[in-house]
């Protein structure tokens, strides 16, 4: 039997040798951590490395994510069909799994993708709440895991670690345990340099379980990883550690956090380890005693397995797991859709958009809802919704708090975890706070709808600091998110289908606090899906293509029909979706920009960015500056978007330009 | 002598009344805290009235933004030239200085735009940071004050409220006090909806003094900021509060929070609380003795000013106060720039903004650096520089811990406070965490100097967690913001030149992580001020102008090369500011862009954004999804941004269209 340490210095081995040979990487973390690692994946987690989908396996999440190595190491030790040690050879090369953060897009065995700090926390919290909403629906036999993190001081220093840990400790999540790598030395020094926090008391504030334990010590973090599990509050394990571990010079150092750390001093780790192993080789007793140990859970999981064939839930469950949206709540937006062709409503989108949720919800419960303290401004809560609280998990609509950046990390963790797709509101213009998780849920694939509510200065007198102008645009901007800024109720309603549709990426609905009439009265196919799409044909000679979304397509409609009274022809198109609208076909997007025509933009916000469909010899309409504190009609024509102050510039162009 | 409820009263009174005839607004904070307000303007806060701009004065941030009715009620009643009661009829309407959210750009007396719940908590930090420090560089005779906050229970649950008191904790800011409006209440019902934290633990564990008192009683709120003074760590007065005290069935509801409360009940609560004059008015001898309340500093401000005249500190204390860049410091610049072009240098950008620093340093004790943890990064901190620590404030560099959004809102706060300029590093990916905070400098002309490296793909191995691709065009976006990227050793010592001198908005430098050859090699004006300016002209006829910032002009000089050598002339501009740009006249602009000719931006980021300068026909090389892990040159091949991949592309483009 192969002694602890000497697994967890296998651990150490390949940090440094992967860090080494790719001249860059983090190798203190993964040696400081090595032992409490090992105590957890030997021990404690639930996870069997030949089946990384099984559903009811443990959570692991590498909050501090500059350690991948320390991931990687792990998942190859036990046995995982990835990495393979040539993947640990490319470690930080192109093409390789082992990226220099964890990708869960790229390596199964990676639950997040993780780097920016505190954000995996947050996703635990996520995950841990999945878990329990989960075991609520379909109860122990089928889900009872545990999530378990390991977090850094950096990871613990970042705000959103509070709001994580706040709502964590409010929700009674008592299957999360979080292990502080407590090594006091961050980037630029000893900790000592910018915090001075009692760390057990804060989380003890929060409602969490604490326990201390020497981290470098196998028993005694075996220990305390059993009384955390013990414990009905999340716990949190503070590892007392030494960042680079075994490092004759740099241990103990930052010296050691974020570089090689040099022949010389891997040398002397080697020597100080006793490691005698060469570089990326693992002797073969070592290997197998951790392959045994990433077989541990293949009982469990048979058994599991066999509960599972035997369950009533299987189907659901597993329709569950897989993301299905049922099929009949696809129905219940398609049979909503046509009753508001039937009967028009000029009401908010953010309106519209709880209308859509009231059709969808009854018969979709894998739909976890929620707000960060705006449940009746962002219109997220349907009335069969019951509160998911520490006293109901199989609640399914959630208090976030005012705690934007947390719900949209929670948000990303329970998308990754499986078998729910979350939703949560907050105003547009707070999308700021929450902007790495709305990107790092873009990058990992995870499927979470963003409900983003009083989308433009129509929110009126709340002022500028409330009002966003630049927000669309910047959401734009990040790759694999959709953006939607629907301009009616039939719109509105065609965007949710599409982000429930959407499996491998978030969404944002951008929605009105004002009302607006509806535009579309004749049924169809889902016209959102096109992204842009002739709203309103010219009636005369064409010389006009107005391009609008939202709240301003009305105002288009209203210039178009002055412009026309005077013969100039006006196509409308509403482009509720640059990104699908850029997904078209050439020919389709060629004809609805009309071609050689004056294009015109109209939109509450920046004009920056529609220079792209309008080239440069268009106009531009909407806000290049920050808003003002007024009612709203006062708002819309100082900033010249009314329908005759449009029109009339437009004209003045159309009669210059001829 | 009028009693203190009914001093109060008059504070509930204004804010019922303008709420109602705003029909919109926050009626219940104000009608909440009315009687601790009343205790801390009335007997503690140090201040005059009729001199809102005393430098010495104690700085009052209301950080629960959305109760601004509170903070014009206490200026008007206390006797500051504005608001007049006009100005509060006319509340939350177009003009007025009494906007929805407080704003310091419109209201003298309101030290901070606040509403974005939790940063005016984190400004307060920076108010109380840049008080010590120029207390310790001053001395107690012109410098000696307090800095007093309300916050509600959202900026306390918004993360960024750990990030400020862990800092102000370390930092023993014990001039820093804090009222807690703890009502329990927050818009989506009890607070006990989404929280369970024990806020006088958790702020002892921070290192702060907490003292609960009943916040309805004048007696009892007095005793607790009298003993918040003497302590000398920062404190929490915990103000047990009813949320809109006085209604007769909304107090204590959520009902009272964001809406007007109607004529009934208004009724009803002038009733409760016995207050009978017509709506606005505020009966003579109440107003007496708020005014009086607002003379109770001019003696000490005489006093002050005396001191001040005698002091022979007294013109660098008032050119500090008025954000005067020394003119040594600037000539420092010029000379650092003379020396670049007698002996050019190949380095980062990140390394050239250190060796300006090195320039601008010694010579500009009005700067007050700092990073979040990525010093050695961020090359933010000069050899002259000590460290700004609770043993010695007269040190310029913050070690701000891994609390970037934190650190953004500090500086907010102490620009705002005057005395200082602040600067501070962090990566350019994350400037997502602090991106609200760097748009509220933006909306309050907060001279602010955001210094962001790493700013691209360019930083290698790290991977796509790391990698900005979106982040140059979302800042961009943000009204009244600076965002440079310059391309050499001289473009970055402009930059900075520029960045100081711009009093009333904040600067954004982007940086990179490697060495960029340096491209000025003459002596001239400062072009970077240009925004845009033609590095290289065409040697042969022109048929090509490439625009491109930072470490992208060089790639575009090697296209442009090898274009030309093959008869292509090419114009290559560098670009390190669109704001500075746009602003030129349109006969530069137009001059530089290079009229009927092909335009070819190249950027590693998106190129959405782009087509304002290329036009819809032009070529856009850039970065459209998410980067990877792999070493730089690797990832500069793959997304195609080389000389000779764009050459090639440019090559085709050209010969299509001839």
């Amino acid at each position: 039997m192969t002694d602890s340490r000497t697994l967890a210095n296998a651990i150490r081995a390949l940090a440094m040798d992967a860090v080494e040979a790719a001249n860059s990487g983090h190798p203190g973390m993964p040696m400081g951590m090595a032992d409490a690692a090992t105590a957890l994946f030997t021990r404690h987690l639930k996870f069997d490395a030949s089946r990384p989908d099984w559903a009811d396996r443990d959570r692991f999440i590498l909050s501090a994510g500059h350690g991948s190595m320390l991931l990687y190491a792990l998942l190859h030790l036990t046995g995982y069909a990835r990495p393979t040690i040539d993947d640990i050879r490319n470690f930080r090369q192109f093409g390789s799994p082992c990226a220099g953060h964890p990708e869960n897009f790229e390596l199964a065995g990676a639950e997040t993708t993780t780097g920016p700090l505190g954000q995996g926390l947050a996703m635990s919290v996520g995950m841990a709440m999945a878990e329990r909403h989960l075991n609520a629906v379909f109860g122990d036999d089928l889900v009872d895991h545990h999530t378990w993190v390991i977090a850094g001081d950096g990871c613990l220093m970042e705000g959103i670690s509070q709001e994580a840990i706040g709502l964590a400790g409010h929700l009674k999540l008592g299957r999360l345990n979080v292990l502080w790598d407590d090594n006091r030395i961050s980037i630029d020094g000893a900790t000592s340099l910018s915090t001075s926090e009692d760390m057990a008391k804060r989380f003890d504030a929060a409602g969490w379980h604490v326990i201390a334990c020497d981290g470098l010590d196998f028993a005694s973090v075996d220990a305390a990883l059993t009384a955390a599990k013990a414990d009905p509050r999340p716990s949190l394990i503070a590892c007392r550690t030494v960042i680079g571990f075994g490092a004759p010079t740099k241990a103990g150092t930052s010296g050691s956090h974020g570089s090689p750390l040099g022949a010389k001093e891997i040398g002397g780790a080697r020597e100080a380890l006793g490691w005698t192993a060469p570089a990326f080789e693992i002797p073969a007793d070592i290997k197998a005693e951790w392959e045994a140990a990433g077989r541990r859970g293949a009982t469990d999981r048979a058994a599991w397995e066999a509960r599972l064939a035997a369950s009533p839930h299987a189907e659901d469950f597993a329709q569950r797991m897989a993301g299905t949206v049922p099929a009949a709540a696809l129905a219940g937006i398609d049979a909503h859709i046509a009753a508001l062709i039937a009967s028009p409503q000029k009401i908010a989108t953010r309106k519209a958009s709880e209308l859509a949720l009231a059709a969808i919800n009854p018969l979709a419960p894998i739909l976890l809802g929620g707000s960060a303290d705006l449940t009746g401004s962002n219109n997220t809560r349907t009335k069969d919704q019951t509160t998911f609280s520490a006293d109901d998990y199989a609640g399914r609509y959630v208090y976030y708090g005012i705690r934007e950046f947390g719900m949209a990390a929670a948000m990303n963790g329970l998308a990754l975890h499986g078998g729910v797709i979350p939703y949560g509101g907050t105003f547009l213009v707070f999308s700021d706070y929450m902007r790495n998780a709305i990107r790092l849920g873009a990058l990992s694939h995870a499927r979470v709808i963003h409900v983003l509510t009083h989308d433009s200065i129509g929110l009126g007198e709340d002022g500028p600091t409330h009002q966003p102008v630049e927000h669309l645009l910047s959401l734009r901007a990040i790759p694999n998110l959709a953006v939607y800024r629907p301009a009616d109720t039939v719109e509105t309603a065609e965007a949710w289908a599409l982000a429930l549709a959407d499996a491998t990426r978030p969404s944002v609905l951008a929605l009105s606090r004002q009302n607006l009439p509806q535009l579309r009265l004749t049924a169809g196919e889902n016209l959102t899906a096109r992204g842009g799409y002739r709203l309103r044909a010219a009636t005369v000679p064409r010389a006009v293509v107005f391009l609008a979304t939202g709240s301003e397509v009305e105002i288009a409609i209203a210039a178009a029909a002055l412009l026309e009274a005077e013969g100039f022809g006006c196509d409308v198109v509403s482009m509720p979706c640059w990104e699908a609208f850029d997904a078209q076909d050439a020919a389709y997007r060629a004809d609805i920009l009309g071609g050689d025509v004056l294009r015109v933009s109209v939109e509450a916000g920046v004009t920056l960015g529609w220079q792209r469909y309008t080239g440069t010899d268009g106009l531009n309409f909407g806000v290049d500056s920050f808003g003002a504190s007024a009612p709203i009609d006062v708002l819309y024509d100082h900033f010249g978007l009314t329908g005759p102050k449009i029109a009339a510039s437009v004209k003045a162009r159309l009669q210059r330009n001829s």
